[in-house]
C-alpha cells in the first residue's frame, strides 16, 4: 500500500541480495525507520521485539530469518536451530510455526551449500503468497462492505470498526481485515474506519492509524472502549478483525471478543480475516488455544512522542500497583458472522473452512 | 479511607473556614496534592478540569461552590449566577444538579447576609450525607461479595472486576462501587479487584489502583480490553461498576456496556453501586440520556510520570489521524444485575427503585 504516494511493503530483499529490510513497526506512527536484518539474531529479535508483528508478517521474517541463518550454519544442525530459535519467539504466532515447517521442509531436500539462495527463492515466494492470499481476502471483503452500502440505500459512507492492526503492517501487503476497506477506497466506495486505539500496545492508535492515513483512507481513533456505544447508536455498519489462530472459534488482540458481543447484541456483522496460513487445522476448539501474557510493563507505561518529537515512556499507574497484560481472548463462533479467506467467505466453523479448503479434509478427519 | 495509613476524605472546610480543600485528582497517582479553593470560579474549574471528579463528589463541590459564591455576591441575582456557572461545567452530571438544586431551595430562604455562614452549613450536610450513603451501600453489597464467597465454597479469594474509578475519590468518603470492597476488606474477607484502566483518562490506573493500593486492598490493573477474557476463564466471580445516570438502563464510564455484555455472557453478575442523588428520576430510558464528548486530545496525547518524576503528555496516535471521545456509555437494564443502592438491593427497573424510594412514586407518576 502506500506510504506519502508510494507503494510500499513491509519487507523486502536488500538491494546487495545478503540481508532483509523491514519497516521498523515500534517507531510508528513517529518515524518511518527501515532496519536491515542480517542473521538469525537480527530476525529472531525483529519478531521478539515486535518490531515486526502481525502473524502473517511473522511468518514472512521467520522465513527470512531462516534464510539469514543458512549463511551461518548451513547444516542440517543449523536448520534445526534456526527453525528452534525462531519459533520461541512468538508462542501464539500458527504462521510463524506453519512457515518454519515449510522452510525446514523445502531445504531439507537440498545440499547445504546452497541452501542459502533456495532459502531466499523460498522464503521471497511465502511473502509473495502472502500478498496474493491477502489481495483475494480484499476482493472477497468488498463485497461485505459493498453490501453494507446496499442496506444504507447506498448513502453515506459505510462505517467499518476494526481491532488491533490486521492491515498491510501485519502482513507483507494488503493486510487482512483491512484488505476489503483499501479495496473499496481504491474502488471509489465511500468508506470510514472506526479505529480501536488497542491498549495495550496501541496497534490501532499507532499503526492502523498510520497506514490507514498514509494510503488516504478517513479513520477515526476511539478508545477500546468506545466501540459498543458506538454499535448501539447505530454508527458501525461492520465489524472486521483479524485473526491469530482460528478453529472456528477465533483467537485474536485482547478485547476482540468484547467487540464481537456488541456486534452480537446489535445485530452488526462481525467478519473475522483470515488467510489459510493462519488456520491451526490442528486444534479442536478455542479452550486449547494458548494465550500469551506479556511483560505488565505494557500496561503499567506507556511510549509516546513529545511535542519535541523525543520518544518518552511514562508511568500511568502507581509504582506498587500489579498490573497483568494478557495478550489474546477467544471469541467464540457462535459470535462471528463470517470468515474472510482467500477462497471466499464461509461460516465460522470448521466443517465452513474445509468446504473452502477440502484438501485439508482427509487431514482433519 | 486510608492514604499511608491515615484516614482522609477528598473534599474539606479549611482550616480557616473561609475555603474549601480538595485532592488534585489529577495529580494522583504520582503525587498527593492538596488544593485550596477560594471562590466560585475555583470551585468550577476544579470540577470542569477534572481536579474532582465522580458525580457524588461533583455533587459536594458544587455545594461548597454555592458557598464560596455567597462570599462574593449573596444576592439573588449572585445566587443564580453561580448556579448557571456550575451546571455548565459538566452536562451529564445528575449530582451536580440536584446539589445545585438543593442550595438554591435551601438559601433562597436565608437573608442574603446570612447566606454564606448557611451555604457552608448545608454543603457540610450533603457532604456527610454522602458519607453516610456510601457506608449504607457498602453494607448492602458486601453481602454479595459474601454470597460470591459462599458460591466458592469459602476458598480462596472473592476476585472482583470494576471499571473507571467509583472508589471513595469518586465521592467524599467510602466511594459507592467500592464500598463493599472496603467493607469486605476491613470485615478480613479475602478480596482482589481487577482495575479496568479505563482509557482515555485512565482513572481505573491512576485513581482505583491508588486508593485500592493506599487502603491496602489487593488489586491488579489491566487494560480495559482484557475483563472479557478474564470472565471466559472464570477469573471474576462479579463485577461492581458505579453510574452516573440511572433509569434502569445504566449510564456510566465508556466501556461499561462491553464489561456488562461479557458478564452476561459469562453469568457473572453485574451490579452496578448507585447513591439515590444519581438518580435521574426524569427520565424514561438510556436512549434520552445524553452523552458528553470530551477533547479528542484525550485519546489522541496521553500524560504520565518519567523515571525522574516528571510529568509528561505524549502523542500516540499520528499528527493527522483525528480521534473521537465518548465519555460514557448506556448499558441496558437487561444487563445489569441489581443495583446496589443505600437502603438495599434492587432489580435495575424504575419499578425496583421506586419499591425502595416510594416516597418519588408520586413525582414518578
Amino acid at each position: 500500500m502506500k506510504v506519502a504516494g508510494r507503494a510500499m511493503r513491509t519487507i523486502w530483499l536488500a538491494a546487495d541480495g545478503h540481508a532483509v529490510e523491514i519497516i521498523d513497526q515500534t517507531r510508528l506512527p513517529h518515524e518511518l525507520a527501515i532496519v536491515r536484518l542480517s542473521c538469525l539474531a537480527d530476525a529472531a529479535r525483529a519478531i521478539r521485539d515486535m518490531q515486526v508483528r502481525g502473524a502473517p508478517l511473522i511468518g514472512a521474517t521467520a522465513a527470512y530469518g531462516m534464510a539469514l541463518a543458512m549463511t551461518e550454519d548451513p547444516s542440517d544442525t543449523g536448520l534445526d536451530r534456526a527453525a528452534e530459535a525462531l519459533v520461541a519467539t512468538r508462542p501464539t504466532a500458527v504462521n510463524l510455526r506453519w512457515a518454519l515447517a515449510e522452510m525446514r521442509r523445502h531445504l531439507a531436500e537440498v545440499a547445504p551449500e546452497q541452501r542459502f539462495e533456495a532459502a531466499i527463492a523460498r522464503a521471497d515466494a511465502i511473502a509473495e503468497e502472502d500478498v496474493a492470499i491477502n489481495r483475494a481476502i480484499g476482493e472477497h471483503g468488498v463485497r461485505l462492505i459493498e453490501a453494507a452500502r446496499r442496506r444504507r440505500g447506498r448513502q453515506g459512507v459505510v462505517q467499518v470498526l476494526t481491532h488491533c492492526n490486521a492491515g498491510w503492517l501485519a502482513t507483507v501487503d494488503w493486510g487482512t481485515a483491512l484488505a476489503p476497506v483499501y479495496r473499496a477506497h481504491d474502488a471509489g466506495i465511500p468508506v470510514h474506519v472506526w479505529v480501536d486505539e488497542t491498549r495495550p500496545r496501541n496497534q490501532g492508535a499507532s499503526l492502523t492509524a498510520w497506514e490507514l492515513g498514509q494510503h488516504g483512507v478517513p479513520h477515526t481513533v476511539i478508545a477500546d472502549n468506545a466501540g459498543g456505544h458506538l454499535m448501539r447508536r447505530g454508527q458501525v455498519d461492520l465489524c472486521i478483525t483479524g485473526t491469530a489462530a482460528l478453529t472456528g472459534d477465533v483467537a485474536n488482540k485482547i478485547g476482540t471478543y468484547l467487540k464481537a458481543l456488541a456486534a452480537a447484541d446489535n445485530a452488526v456483522p462481525f467478519y473475522v480475516a483470515l488467510p489459510s496460513p493462519t488456520i491451526d487445522w490442528d486444534l479442536e476448539d478455542g479452550a486449547v488455544i494458548p494465550i500469551e501474557q506479556r511483560d505488565p510493563r505494557e500496561v503499567t507505561h506507556i511510549a509516546g512522542w513529545t511535542e519535541a518529537g523525543e520518544r518518552v515512556e511514562v508511568r500511568l499507574t502507581p509504582a506498587d500497583s500489579p498490573a497483568a497484560n494478557y495478550a489474546f481472548d477467544v471469541t467464540p463462533a457462535r459470535l462471528v458472522t463470517g470468515l474472510i479467506t482467500e477462497r471466499g467467505v464461509c461460516p465460522a466453523s470448521r466443517e465452513g473452512l474445509l468446504r473452502l479448503f477440502p484438501e485439508r479434509r482427509r487431514r482433519a478427519a
